[in-house]
């Protein structure tokens, strides 16, 4: 029986979605330990988006074939009972049996948090990154625009699997502040859907879009990056703790 | 030289504000471990509230007196560069020689937060109480009502120190729900101004607001706990997690 499943977690303490084989702890490693326990019996959890480790995610959405025929509340409680309060199952539903959280997604959203003060609060430091700088917000959402549309991606991916066909079309790039109250300060966000993401593009855009807040990069030289491929004209890779997945998309009938 | 430091603490992984005789953890404990160290000797360090293990505070208030002319941002940098990154002091100022964090404060304002969900959320779990049957948040205004203005809060406060006086008066207690994107459900939030609290007042009336949200309690009981000082009509300290210190008050020229 198929099922999916709606997930939460707190990034910080696990290293990624993806079992590692040295045994440290991840998302999808926690949640297969206690469907084992609860489902009898060893299972897969397919993820939609493998984020990378310190990588947040507000609206994870997991698949997995279980042998017990779930009441679904009762499959939450049973998973929820299991895992560490970091990570947690919101909601968990019946899904067609061709259901598969990764090839079945038709886009994802992703979130890009700075907390941009000279100071970092303790209610920020888990999920945004610091910059101290005070960051130009119009140039960045000048420069945001450029990202949008269908490009090959090299610049802005993971330097390995050089043969993989690196074109995705981005259908959203937005920059906003916002006076955070908790944290006392400004809170940039950058937020970013796409059909599908390459591994690290979402920091290597916000890295770029943080050098060019810090005016380190224009509208010209982000626009040759994205044409040229040439990844000498990109900003850094934005750590991890700023990027949060918040939604995966999926036709009608699979939601 | 004395200073006053704004503060942020996510109280967690604290056993309280104030230093305690068994060496545990306090904000207090390491805000004065981290002075001794860059002052160059022993200080003390009075907050404004000393909030109980597991509260957080949004907008603590301390004052220290310091040996050392610091500029205050060096100060700042010198106290956040020695403790953990829950704990943070986000603005340091000059304050005249008589101001005193504690006895200067002219009103605190705290805010106990509720998320009402079946499934509570990993961006929730650490500073909000769950409560998974649903509150009846009109109920919960229409008793919040009954604890505005001067009254003896013995039924709302810690049963030790019997000869204290238990009068204050409560300038604001307000109610109001929204629905929070991160975590995806319903956050209900009671916030208290008061000049002053007694121990566990505002998680005592927060307990009691809880269980006139569940049906438990009525205007007409909470009235009668209120005059009469009956312990026994009030609803069960809510948990501290859900509790905090979100701003202290002075005088302008304190300001």
């Amino acid at each position: 029986m198929n099922f999916r499943l709606l997930i939460q977690y707190d990034g910080t303490d696990f290293a990624g979605w993806q079992v590692q084989s040295r045994g440290e702890r991840t998302v999808q490693g926690e949640l297969e330990s206690a469907l084992a326990l609860v489902d009898g019996g060893a299972v897969t959890v397919h993820g939609a988006g493998r984020t990378d480790a310190g990588v947040h995610a507000e609206g994870q959405v997991a698949s997995v074939a279980l042998r017990r025929e779930w009441e679904t509340l009762k499959l939450r409680a049973a998973i929820n009972g299991n895992t560490g309060r970091d990570l947690r199952v919101i909601e968990a539903t019946r899904a067609p049996e061709d259901f598969h959280a990764r090839f079945s997604a038709k886009g994802k959203t992703y979130r890009y948090r700075i907390f941009n003060e000279q100071f970092v609060s303790p209610f920020q430091v888990r999920y945004a990154h610091h910059e101290s700088r005070a960051l130009d917000v119009e140039r960045m959402r000048d420069c945001a625009r450029l990202f949008v549309g269908e490009h090959d991606w090299t610049a802005f991916s993971s330097a390995q699997a050089e043969t993989e066909n690196r074109v995705r079309r981005v259908t959203r790039l937005e920059v906003s502040d916002r006076f955070d109250e908790a944290g006392r300060g400004r809170v940039i966000e950058i937020t970013a859907s796409a059909e599908g993401f390459l591994r690290y593009m979402v920091r290597s855009i916000a890295g770029t879009l943080l050098a060019a807040g810090r005016g380190e990069l224009g509208e010209e030289e982000i626009a040759r990056a994205i044409s040229t491929g040439d990844r000498d004209a990109v900003g850094p890779t934005a750590p991890a703790r700023g990027l949060t997945l918040v939604e995966v998309r999926y036709n009608n009938s699979n939601e």
